[in-house]
C-alpha cells in the first residue's frame, strides 16, 4: 500500500507535541484513510516514536508513509471492539465512519482511554466538547474523555468567525462552500484524476467508484451528502449546528450553500455576515493578521486553494464590507481540509490536553 | 481558423427569429470571440441567410462554423470606423471589447443602425436599456437604437430574481458565483485546457497567454477583474449594478462574491435573498416551473454546469427556506453565460425589437 499523503517535509510540530506527549502509547483508528494517514504524517514528522504507535485499519498491510517513506504496520480494524484490544493505550485518534465511532468512542472512553473522534457521530452530543483549540480550547479544562473534531469546511470558516466575533457580536452568517475532491476522502481523488485523465484523451486507469453525485472533472456539483425534505444538504446542516456549538452562540442563523468543486485538496468559503453596530474592514483585517492559526492573505485574488495545499493556516482574504447596510461584511477563506479541517485540528486538541495519563 | 463553438445541431430558431428578421442586413463585429462565434452558430441555426450577414473581426479570415461547418469570411474590424464602413446595415451586434463598443455603439446608432452592444461599455447609461428579455422588454417599445446586453453572471441570476419578485418584494440579495474560465473568452478556454493536460502529465501545447490572475485548473480564484481600494471587484460591481436597473429597484441591496472555477462552460450562482413578508418555497417551485427561458431542475444535486453547458435555459434548483428567519430563500441557478448570458439574450433582444427597418 502506498501512502497518498506526500512528503509534508516540515520539522518540528507547531502544534506542540512535546516529549511529555511522545511518551504517550497512541492509537490511529482508520489509519489508511486520507485523514488517517494525513494524521500518521504529522505525528512523524513530529518524531512520535513508531513503537508508540497502534495503527488499525481497514485496508491493513505495510504503509510507507511521510518524507522518509517510514514503512509502518497496519491490524485489521476488525481486531478491536473494545478497550482490552488496544493494551496501554492512552489516546486513540479515530478516523473512522460515523456508524463505527458511534459506538467505538464512547467504549473506549469509558474503558479510561482519551478519544479524539473525528467523524460527525458524536459532535452534537451536549456531553461532548466540539473544538477548534484557537476557539474553545478552555472546554478541555475539565479533561473530557471523549472529544470531537468538527467538520471540515466547519473548522474553516469558524477560525475567522470567531475572530469577528470577538470584535462585534455576530447576529447572521451565510457561507457557500467550494469544496475539493479530497473531501470525499481517497477514493474522491482518484475519481478526479481518472475523469481529469479521461478529459485529456487518456485512459481513465485507476478509476475508483465515484463518491459523487455527478462527473465532478470540469464541474460543480451544488450539494454535498443527502439532500433532506427542507431542501438542506447533510453538510449545511452540520455547518448550522457545529458553528452554533463551536462560537456558543446557539440561536445564531447560519444558512450555506455547499459545493464540490474540481480542486484536490483544501475547501474555500465565501462567507457574507452582519454583525451588531459597526465594524471596519480595517479593523477585522488587523485582527486577523494577529490571530494564531490564521493567515492574512494579501493578493487580491486570493486566498486559492492550490497554493494553500498542505499549509496549517486558514488563510484569509477579500475581507471587505458589504452592501446590505451596518456590520455587513464579507471575506474568503481557504484552508487544507485534511489538516486544519481534520488531522492537525485533532492533534492540536490531543496538545492542548495535559499529557498526563 | 477553426471555430471553438461545437455543432449546435438544432433546428429553428426557439428564441422567435421570422422570416421579417431573416430580410435583415445584419452585421457581426467581433465575430471571432467566443461570443460572436456562438451569436454567429445560432444565427445560422436559424436559417438567417449568409448573404445577410457582415463579419468584422481582429482575427478576420475564413471561418468555419456550426454543424455543417459553413465557411465565412470575415473582414478586418479596422475597417470599421464609421457607418458608411456598413453599407445597407439594419443591425449591428457588437461583441466587441468595451473601448471598441464606447465609440463605435453611439456612432453607429445615431447614424439610424439598430445597435446591440453586448460589452459593459453602455450598461449604466441612463439613456440605454439593459434588457433581459423576458424581464423587460416592455423597454424595447420605445424602439430605441442602442441597447445594452447584460454581463453574463447578471443575466443568469436576474432571470430568476425576476420571477421571485413578481410573488414578493426583494428586500436584500447574496450572489455567489462559480464562474467558467470561457467566460475570459477563447483565451480563458484554451488556457485551462492547457493546464489540464499539463496535469494529466502531457504538453501544455497550445497554451494561450492565460487572462487569469492565477493557474486555474484544480483551483477556484476568488475575484473576477480588478479589485477596487473597497475591495470588491469589477464583476461584484456589475453584478450589484445591473442587477438594479433590470429588476428597477434601484435601492436594493445586493451583494456579491465571485470566483473562478475549472468549468468549461456555464457560470453558477448561488442566491440567498429575503424577501418582504412570507415566502413558501413550494409557491416559488411552482412559478419558475412555469417561467419563460428558465427549467427547474428536480435532481437535489443539481443544476450543474456540465449537463447545462450549450443549452438555452437557466437551470434553476436547490430551492429551499432559508435559515435566516422570514421571506429568507436560497436557490443555485446554473446558465450558459456564452448563450443565455450572451449571445443568445442578444438575439432575444433583436427579435423582441419591431422587424422594421
Amino acid at each position: 500500500m502506498t501512502s497518498f499523503v506526500a512528503a509534508t517535509g516540515r520539522e518540528g510540530a507547531p502544534w506542540g507535541w512535546t516529549d511529555e506527549h511522545r511518551r504517550l502509547q497512541v492509537a490511529v483508528v482508520g489509519a489508511s484513510g486520507a485523514v488517517g494517514e494525513e494524521l500518521l504524517a504529522l505525528l512523524l514528522a513530529a518524531r512520535h516514536p513508531i513503537d508508540g504507535l497502534d495503527l488499525l485499519a481497514r485496508r491493513y498491510g505495510k504503509l510507507e508513509i511521510g518524507p522518509e517513506r517510514t514503512r509502518l504496520s497496519l491490524r485489521p480494524l476488525e481486531s478491536l471492539s473494545t478497550a482490552s484490544d488496544l493494551p496501554g493505550c492512552d489516546l486513540a485518534f479515530l478516523c473512522t465512519p460515523s456508524e463505527v465511532s458511534r459506538v467505538l468512542g464512547p467504549t473506549l472512553a469509558e474503558a479510561g482511554i482519551r478519544v479524539i473522534d473525528l467523524s460527525s457521530a458524536l459532535r452534537m452530543r451536549a456531553d461532548v466538547p466540539l473544538v477548534v483549540p484557537e476557539i474553545n480550547s478552555d472546554e478541555l479544562k475539565a479533561r473530557p474523555r471523549l472529544i470531537a473534531n468538527p467538520n471540515c469546511t466547519t473548522a474553516i470558516a469558524a477560525l475567522p468567525l470567531s475572530v469577528i466575533q470577538r470584535l462585534a457580536p455576530l447576529e447572521e452568517v451565510i457561507v457557500v462552500s467550494y469544496q475539493a475532491a479530497s473531501g470525499a476522502g481517497a477514493a474522491g481523488l482518484s475519481t478526479l484524476a481518472a475523469e481529469a485523465r479521461e478529459d485529456a484523451g487518456l485512459p481513465a486507469a485507476g478509476a475508483a467508484t465515484s463518491p459523487f453525485a455527478a462527473r465532478l472533472s470540469r464541474n460543480v456539483i451544488p450539494a454535498i451528502a443527502e439532500v433532506d425534505e427542507r431542501g438542506i444538504s447533510g453538510e449545511e446542516q452540520k455547518i448550522s449546528d457545529e458553528l452554533r456549538k463551536i462560537l456558543r452562540l446557539p440561536q445564531l442563523p447560519v444558512e450555506s450553500t455547499t459545493a464540490r468543486v474540481p480542486v484536490e485538496r483544501c475547501h474555500s468559503v465565501a462567507v457574507h455576515l452582519r454583525v451588531k453596530g459597526d465594524l471596519d474592514p480595517a479593523r477585522v483585517r488587523e485582527a486577523l493578521r494577529e490571530a494564531p492559526g490564521i493567515r492574512l492573505e494579501e493578493d487580491p485574488h486570493g486566498p486559492r486553494p492550490l497554493e494553500s495545499a498542505r499549509t496549517d493556516a486558514v488563510h484569509v482574504g477579500r475581507i471587505r464590507a458589504g452592501s446590505r447596510g451596518r456590520g455587513s461584511l464579507c471575506f474568503f477563506a481557504v484552508g487544507d481540509q485534511i489538516r486544519k479541517g481534520a488531522a492537525l485540528n485533532a492533534l492540536q486538541i490531543a496538545a492542548a490536553l495535559p499529557a498526563d495519563r
